[in-house]
């Protein structure tokens, strides 16, 4: 078996934010329409973190993927990565294993262009001010993606550390040469941001529902688990929550669990799917703020990959190993 | 990432029978002690054929393992593996992604090391003579463990085609120094016959329950499915069954779910896992013929992959990528 190997540089090297956004839009309106096979998920889990097993179909794209991506929180501690990720493709055609990708800049990337494909659909035209909350290891991808969604004037940075905003706004002036990156600014700013994006691990909200303004666009890719929620109940409740994907939102999504949990949504609670947007099946949600939560799913990565080995396919670049 | 690359001929090298059958004991009494985390597999299935993701977590082996296992019947005519296979292993420390498997050929290896435990096991102490019904993929290891569980003196080799059991019987003739390979023999040899070893494809039993002696041991690791079965229903109901994996064998063993559907065996039956009987907290079944059913588990590649990188610990055979 030959297997083409897909490291990081290689995806980076490929991948541009602008393509991924558009990528996102495929990713989201296939899985809407069912023309990805997406169970779900498989978890692993020890007493040092969880390892989960994420496979995907596509006839369309003519690859199986599966995802593993673990989540080990006291990597950090080691200077190893807290989410790293792989991705094995096989061929539809024949079953055989075809590619290995490096998945974990691969999964930042996508979920930046998840946040910019949202951005793109949900937020005002004319959004020139966004928030963005966290600077963790998918936030230079948000940011990116918001300046791939429109063209903002200012973005200001939030982070429960004062000098790893400071430090994140230095260390990515290069994506915004337009933007003015305003890192730890006061609260009051919030309600002139027309977008506010969201990658913590929060698990109670990041903003209160008081200080954002009432037509702003969130989008909530942070945080995951039941329990856990970005955003602040008033502002679920009073505006529209657009999901990746239904039944993974309903089941994981701390945003919605929490409120119905506690009855405050209904049992029957159906959110749209932002794939259902964009493939006109489903209106866009009409009471504001709409909140973006993204759950991740293997489809995203799945468009990716396919995009990745259309992209190497008979260049030199393909290195391999034969197994 | 770096990550070790185990291809077939590092497999085939490192990994003696006698070994492997070693290492199914104990994959058998961690899976019946629950010492190994071992999921339903999730398949995800298009019209050319159908792909398993089969995870699983030993904390005693420190590793998560997934095997990716791919069933392309088309295959065959395209001189491809009909069953290609890899395995992903994580860390189950910082479950970073440490080793790709080559896992057609162990795959291979450790289901013939299944019926080389079973048949040590449950197979008359003094057995002299056994039959191979199948020529496949799976059939060098099924005689290999057959010779490495008892002295046999005569293997008689069944195929559909006489053509390949003659081809079996002289291509494996290395194996079997002090025994007689007999390909194509008349039905009436089966009467004499300790153990019959079925690796077939066959929707239906591959002999009747008249041919075959009262006490056989019989190890059925073929034909998978609800809808298929090498095992006669009259052998079955006399006899006893042994599976590897009780859940796994009453959702997916012909053997078993053909007789339930009938009514044939009781709602609640519930048979005796190998791993028990080694184990002991369960006795060997009395009534005979024992028939041995094998779905194959997760946990018999993650023992397996457990003692490759072991033995290739710090040694120059270990060949890396980076991701």
């Amino acid at each position: 078996m030959q297997i083409q190997i897909i490291d990081k540089q290689s995806v980076a090297q490929h991948l541009t934010m602008k393509r991924t956004v558009e990528l996102m839009a495929d990713a989201y309106t296939s899985l809407s329409s069912g023309n990805v096979d997406s169970p779900l998920r498989t978890a692993l889990v020890n007493d040092k973190g969880t390892v989960l097993y994420k496979p995907a179909y596509s006839k369309a794209a003519e690859i199986f993927c599966a995802k593993i991506v673990s989540i080990f929180p006291d990597n950090a501690a080691q200077g190893l990565e807290v989410t790293p990720a792989l991705i094995v493709v096989n061929n539809a055609e024949t079953g055989l294993p075809v590619a290995i990708v490096e998945a974990g800049y691969l999964t930042s990337l996508r979920t930046g262009a998840a946040t910019g494909i949202a951005t793109k659909t949900f937020a005002r035209t004319d959004a020139k001010t966004a928030a963005l909350f966290g600077t963790g290891g998918q936030a230079r991808h948000q940011l990116e993606a918001l300046l791939c969604a429109r063209n903002f004037e200012t973005v200001y940075v939030f982070s429960r550390s004062p000098d790893n905003a400071t430090r994140f706004c230095n260390e990515n002036a290069d994506l915004a040469p337009n933007c003015k990156l305003v890192p730890n600014p006061t609260r009051s700013v919030l309600k002139s941001c027309d977008v506010i994006a969201t990658a913590t691990t929060s698990p109670t909200p990041v903003f209160s529902d008081d200080e954002i303004s009432d037509d702003v666009f969130v989008s909530a890719i942070g945080s995951l688990g039941p329990n856990r929620t970005e955003v602040p109940e008033k502002t679920l409740l009073r505006g529209s929550i657009v999901v990746d994907n239904r039944p993974a939102a309903l089941a994981e999504a701390g945003e919605i669990t929490l409120l119905r949990a506690a009855e405050k949504l209904p049992a029957d609670f159906s959110p749209v799917e932002i794939g259902e947007v964009l493939n006109r099946t489903a209106e866009a949600p009409q009471r504001t703020p709409i909140v973006f939560k993204s759950i991740g799913n293997a489809a995203q990565d799945l468009v990716c990959v396919a995009e990745l080995l259309h992209l190497l396919e008979g260049t030199d670049n393909a290195r391999t190993i034969n197994l």
